[in-house]
């Protein structure tokens, strides 16, 4: 049995206590980070706020054994005084969303071998892929799941923001969606690519801005002329 | 059975060549557009060549019911001296990928009904997803698409450029990819959006931004801008 405290009120300490409390190995008490006056003993000590409170948090814990959920946040900057470690679920968590923690990649990270052990027991109690993962190989992932979520997600925004304009239903395009995310799985992104701007067809391009919004329009030259030219240098 | 011509060398001909090979209520011949010399006759002739050769090659044909496959090219452009309609299957084709043919939304359009009856026989021989689309929401669906197929491609191939030069593996991404297209089946784009920009985290963004390239800090500020001011106005 490992015992943990979950320290936080957002969506990553929402999930992951739902998912602590249906593994039979783990026993779990989640509490707010407001309220740290009476912080139970545990082997495993997870700090799930948000990072710019991370540091004050982690000074004001005595337990030996502290984490932090943090995909930006170095593992040295825990404020505590014994144990520390990195808990990072590379994963977009909403609260209305359910999480398959199958396919969740777990990027761990710890001092010594024995609390990496632990981790990775912990990891292993409510999912699959698990990551030996350095403070610096973390901050280079972060920065990559904010362009082909974060950005990604927003490319689905305007896409939606386009059809509600024209009364066309967003729908029709999520086979396109899947297809687009799934299709990189056998090739590699610069190889997969289509459309107007790889074919450098002019005329398209221009049809297409004459139908956008300004802000759309930014968007569109620049991310056209970054696909041209990574065309060229590959 | 419906006897078809497929004029064209992309990846649409080779696809749609392919599918129709196994479909058995349809005959097919494919020709390139190069040699338009003998064009045998058919119920259904479609023009699958590129945007900007559509009027020159469908001024040759002959044959008394013309479609083209683009989703960008007004079917009443089309030269042929009689019958018209068009084909579009909203999805990225390559070469390499094969084609789930299940999940391609067709969009249709034809000039009168017995012709649209006709391209709807055709689709369903080979798919499920009929839609019934005018010229102009074609339009709009084409640039919708770009976003959400060409321009969320290019973040992923961003995403596994800052892999690549930092030596972290871009395949512990894929189930975030995964998520990110699955989440929107639930969930409004806007409503499903999550990362620094969106929680107004300056300090992550300009940790990120330490860690970008010139062009890639670009096309970070601008999305990092367009997703914080799409937050204000919901």
């Amino acid at each position: 049995m490992i015992s943990t405290v979950i320290i936080g009120n957002g969506n990553v300490a929402h999930h992951l206590e739902k998912a602590f409390l249906k593994a039979k190995t783990i026993r779990v008490t989640k509490i707010s980070s407001r309220n740290l006056t009476i912080i139970p003993d545990a082997d495993i000590t997870i700090i799930a706020v948000s990072d710019n409170a991370i540091e004050e948090v982690s000074a004001k814990i005595k337990n030996s054994f502290v984490v932090h959920t943090s995909g930006s946040f170095s593992m040295n900057e825990l404020q505590n005084k014994t144990r520390k470690g990195v808990f990072y679920m590379l994963q977009t968590f909403s609260k209305e969303k359910e999480i398959d923690f199958s396919k969740v990649p777990f990027c761990l990270e710890a001092e010594n071998e024995k609390d990496y052990i632990l981790l990775k027991k912990l990891a292993k109690s409510i999912g699959v892929n698990i990551y030996n993962i350095t403070t610096e190989q973390r901050k280079t992932l972060h920065v990559a799941a904010v362009f082909v979520n974060n950005f990604t997600n927003h490319m689905y925004k305007i896409g939606a923001d386009i059809c509600k304009s024209n009364n066309v239903p967003f729908e029709i395009l999520q086979p396109l969606i899947d297809e687009t995310a799934s299709k990189i799985k056998q090739l590699k992104p610069v190889s997969a690519q289509t459309g107007p701007a790889v074919r450098n067809d002019s005329e398209t391009i221009n049809n297409h801005l004459s139908l956008l919004s300004q802000e759309q329009q930014t968007i569109y030259k620049i991310l056209t002329q970054s696909i041209q030219k990574s065309n060229k240098t590959e």
